[in-house]
């Protein structure tokens, strides 16, 4: 088969607020080839990952994603590797590249995945797809008694792992952080499992990591997630050398297998965390999650999107047993919830797990996607390079 | 002042080619604030660098470039800093950012300069400008003989320093590498400065890259040049541990201060290459030329393009008096010749520095810009986010 149309699909609520939720908008991929079609979705600024692959060349080495992907042969997860090797080639000097092709990496593997009527997991080779506990994604409270409550809700709707992340953490005294993660711990209950995620709130700042260790350890907390800049690895290796119990956790911002090798080898971080919406897919997400698997850091899916993007960055993952733990959207924006056709449930223990269904395992729901849809133009030189597509 | 607009001038050449001459466009910009103006250039895919200036905001952390600039105070270089960092942080999730700002930032530069009536070298805090010698940046011929005329003619045109560049190298066998070598050392005479640039032809293979040390050696080549992809840190570091007097050149690929200090640290670079149209602009290649400095390693800019590029470029290490190679853009395409309204001049000794005028001294040829300039229109939802603005 070769790849016939490459379709991109920018979603949005009506209003996008500043909160750090990343849920307002979607950039959905329709990849075709020989009558079939596949659904994946880039994870941020879909005007500017629309650019990525329609963007006129630049040099030898700054093509549009476009150019190394359109026309090409589609047979096998070998052929999904060779694109991907062609876009990170020729696409070198466009930085967008990476979260560009992350969507349609993933609407190949769905595609393939449909035409061989297997799942994806199956596809990089795990014979099972083990059950994950989900953990249930939200922002801290502005006061500790609204992470109290969140932590409450959260456990009422049958999810023993919570991560509260953002908001005032890192950003006043300690003292008051402090404040929220025994709330946290409080709403949760003993048994619930407590994870912090502050944005990198603290640039390089390893000593105000340090200062909150031993309130995140008195809570119970697992890990403490993203304290630095993504590319901070020297105030990562720091912080894991003082962190005892407490396991550093990172990597969402790895938009390619080194930036996540470099993380653990270098970082020291006892969890890492893909999005395939922006490492460049499912294949370099599985190899971040075989190279973990071999050194003892468990490897964890970074989702809070749509259930498309869920089971995506489900995949990675699937076989590997005892890395058990994976981020759920928990309060996604409408855009999010309605262009997929049904959610992935959890099971009567409240785990879930990478579809057993063909591809992806999820359908798109086209009154979802209409609802949703922007119209966008791009033109140069009186050159129409790209124009909503139509759905059907 | 208040940062009153940005604008973006996408040029190219009517005819792009897939050879790998970063000069083949330009994204110029010009920054007004206070009645004055500033001119910068971002590096690559002009299309995808403007629609990261202008597009939605998709959540708090993912906002266009254009969300942290717009409207804020320039006064000082800290003003310049500040302003870096809030991209930094707003814009974490959209990749492109540090592209689409590193021509904003030298614009704020220039226009510092020019309201200061001083050099930026001045406003980074050196006392002096001092010399470089430039090395003609040229290609690899297909054949050695093609390699051979290539150095003669650099010579001839006064350059001392020489730099070949992908080509045919890596993609054959060892001994038809090692012949251009021989053929370039012998076009250059034995006291020409010989340097070997590879753009990561070898991934992350380092036997392929060890097995052309001897020859470089034994040609006498200084560096060799990005033999492995940019975040290929490992590979980096176990080629510099057997690469003996040849040292290891890379740093092109940085769009932030932290990957080029890993490179330094984990990659163990003798020579950090920098382009200030990639790393975020001249704040960051500032910091990066401080790190080099206090390590021993030496600085060096990465200039392919115009001579606003180059000036931008010479700025960060224009005082470090040791660090004396500088990429030379040897023979553009016209568009980057054309759109300055002239060039830096080398010396009688054929050496050059940053401009003692104010600000990035360099001047813009509105005719220039004018013949290559391209229409672009973005529209989203029937809103249009950029259009091609005028020119006076």
């Amino acid at each position: 088969m070769k790849i016939e149309s490459v379709d991109f699909f920018y979603l949005a609520m009506p209003e996008i607020t500043t909160e750090a939720d990343g849920s307002q908008d979607a950039l959905l991929v329709r990849v075709t080839a020989g009558g079939h079609s596949g659904w994946g979705e880039c994870e941020a600024s879909p005007l500017v990952s629309i650019a990525g692959f329609v963007c006129p060349m630049s040099h030898g080495v700054c093509r549009p994603v476009g150019a190394s992907v359109l026309g090409r042969t589609i047979e096998s997860p070998a052929d999904i590797a060779r694109i991907a090797a062609e876009v990170e080639y020729n696409s070198m000097d466009l930085l967008q590249a990476a979260h560009t092709f992350s969507g349609v990496e993933m609407a190949l593997w769905d595609l393939l995945g449909k035409v061989r009527g297997e799942p994806v997991w199956k596809l990089l080779g795990y014979s099972a797809s083990h059950k994950k506990t989900p953990y249930a994604s939200q922002l801290f409270g502005d006061e500790p008694h609204e992470t109290y409550q969140g932590a409450v809700k959260a456990r009422k709707d049958g999810f023993r792992a919570v991560k509260f992340g953002w908001g005032p953490i890192g950003r006043g005294r300690v003292e008051s952080d402090e404040e929220h993660f025994r709330a946290a711990r409080e709403g949760l209950g003993p048994d619930g499992i407590l994870l912090v995620d502050v944005g990198q709130v603290w640039g390089e700042d390893v000593g105000a990591a340090a200062a909150r260790l031993a309130a995140l350890e008195a809570t119970g907390a697992v890990w403490l997630e993203e304290p630095f800049h993504a590319s901070a690895l020297e105030a990562y290796g720091a912080l894991a050398r003082r962190s005892g119990k407490v396991k550093i956790a990172g990597g969402e911002g790895a938009h390619n297998v080194s930036m996540a090798r470099h993380l653990i080898e270098y970082g020291g971080v006892g969890f890492i965390q893909i999005d395939c919406g922006r490492i460049g897919g499912i294949g370099p997400a599985k190899k971040v999650a075989d190279y973990a698997a071999a050194r003892n850091v468990t490897f964890v899916n970074h989702t809070f999107t749509s259930h498309l993007a869920l089971s995506a960055s489900l995949q990675p993952y699937a076989g590997l047993a005892d890395h058990t733990i994976c981020e759920f959207p928990f309060a996604p924006k409408p855009v999010a919830q309605e262009f997929t056709a049904k959610a992935l449930q959890r099971d009567g223990n409240g785990e879930i797990a990478a579809p057993d269904a063909p591809g992806l395992g999820v359908e798109i729901d086209p009154e979802g996607v209409r609802k949703y849809l922007l119209d966008v133009e791009i033109k140069v030189s009186g050159r129409t390079l790209y124009v909503t597509p139509e759905l059907i």
